[in-house]
């Protein structure tokens, strides 16, 4: 069993290449949590709903988040009263939202409605919520302290960061699902999400970091910059706004001692010799996985290092 | 100014009546809240949205509740994942209780927010619920103790009650707004809405009934059965239930002293006497607001009795 630690949409389409690639393996997905958010009385969680949609195939590719065959009914009715509908729900994603935001309130953990919507779904994997407590992320910028959805969506990430926190992390504890799969799979890969906003909170829950801090050499990363740059989202610029070099080397910098192996895009290969230099092995290969080719070259890769 | 006490739909349409036909009196709205709900996680206030609706000429007249133009995908949505879907929430409906929901998040009360909703849908009448606080209808019945929807849209209201109890109503206070409603009005009406499922939770609301037991001379009530029966919902076998007569005189009986003044169908001309009987004037006349001709002298009896 593999465990691949991850955000959203970067996380979603690698899972969704190893569960196709490698079936030889069994994967399980430990989930980001900070970005979940309660809006309008609903508890939304992006990147569980994310890497669900996109195993289950009904993600839409066209807008790059939420569900295919979807309509905006309730949306448009709510920005006519004034309401806050710069968090865009979708009617069909909204329908997850009001489903986990009852079961929570009858009782149920995020990682069993996450159980029952992969379910639903029809997806093979254990899709597991880093931890059932709430955490929540929020990031002091040039405009106020904006919390994570804030940021991302209202603001579309295009304001200067100065700090994040996650609020609620030193009080979480993981799921026994998650040190679980933790500590008895065989490896564990750390998804080209953001580093900063995505993996850092699952490796702040504690007992998390500690865990895998053991399993150095279990232990492999894609990096998530391609020639400084993130395909999607603000990993680039936040590493540089934050202190850190904005290339494949600064997040492997950044990582230290927590991975064990690299991999990092071809346009990168004059960075591998400084990233060996942090005392870690590196393949490089394509990594762009929208493109079947570069997928299928990471692929191999991984299933290489998995084998 | 005219304060008229209400449930949903019969006290809707009674204002929706006298705003056209009393153009010369002011009207005041003071809303039963103990059939609101949580359900998904939003707030939900179906008497306050009723009303609002109705006024603003929006209310779905063929389904009897709702909207107009109402379209049903995140419901059918939520069905298919195996959601509580019985409540049939609408995709314009939803976003009423989006909105309201957010606005309760961020500490506005519902008397604020019903106030916003209103000015949205350019409602001119005040639509004050009779609290800010939680009360919650729940009832003893053959299949257990239901809550109001549970029992009321789940079983439609087609299963027997032994009994009625206002979860919170004790510790409710009435708003300042509707204490000032119900001690300047000139005159107070109670709408022909469910005795004990609807008027019963504004009265019991602590100080309500004190207050207009001081004012019986100005308080007339409109009946809510026609002939024994309600036009719509469980008024007449759940009067029969609790043990009350299940007539214009069991439900003037109800009241008791509070009211003044009875508005009683032609049909139960017969119980006129045995109701002055109780010591109150009585009118009789046409009361099926929903023909033209009877609502017309509906609102004609009423004026007389305004003036």
């Amino acid at each position: 069993m593999i465990t691949v630690l991850c955000g959203g949409v970067g996380a979603a389409r690698l899972l969704s290449l190893l569960e196709r690639e490698a079936r030889e393996f069994k994967f399980t997905a430990v989930v980001n949590v900070a970005d979940d958010l309660v809006l309008h009385g609903l508890t939304i969680c992006p990147d569980l709903d994310t890497v669900t949609y996109t195993l289950a195939k009904i993600n839409n590719e066209v807008m790059g988040w939420g569900l295919v065959d979807e309509t905006w009914r309730v949306n448009k009715e709510l920005e006519k009263l004034g309401g806050q509908a710069w968090f865009q729900l979708g009617d069909r994603d909204m329908a997850t939202h009001l489903y986990r935001s009852q079961r929570l309130a009858e009782g149920a953990t995020k990682t069993e409605v996450a159980r029952e919507l992969a379910a639903h779904h029809k997806v093979g994997l254990p899709i597991l919520p880093v931890t059932d407590e709430h955490v929540a992320t929020y990031l002091e910028t040039d405009i106020g302290e904006l919390s994570f959805q804030e940021y991302f969506v209202k603001h579309r990430h295009n304001v200067p960061v100065y700090k994040i926190t996650f609020r609620g992390i030193e009080e979480a504890t993981p799921t026994n699902e998650v040190m679980a799969a933790l500590s008895t799979s065989e490896r564990i890969i750390i998804a080209p999400s953001n580093p900063l906003l995505s993996i850092a909170p699952v490796l702040a829950v504690p007992g998390v970091r500690e865990l895998l801090q053991t399993r150095r050499e279990s232990i492999a990363a894609v990096s998530p910059l391609i020639g400084g740059r993130a395909l999607k989202g603000p990993a680039d610029h936040l590493m540089s706004e934050l202190g850190f070099e904005p290339s494949s080397y600064g997040v492997a910098a950044y990582y230290g001692d927590l991975v064990g192996h690299w991999f990092i895009d071809e346009v990168d290969i004059d960075q591998a010799e400084k990233i060996e230099g942090l005392g870690v092995s590196v393949t490089v290969l394509p990594t762009i996985m929208a493109e079947p080719t570069s997928a299928s070259a990471l692929a191999q890769g991984i299933l290489s290092w998995l084998s």
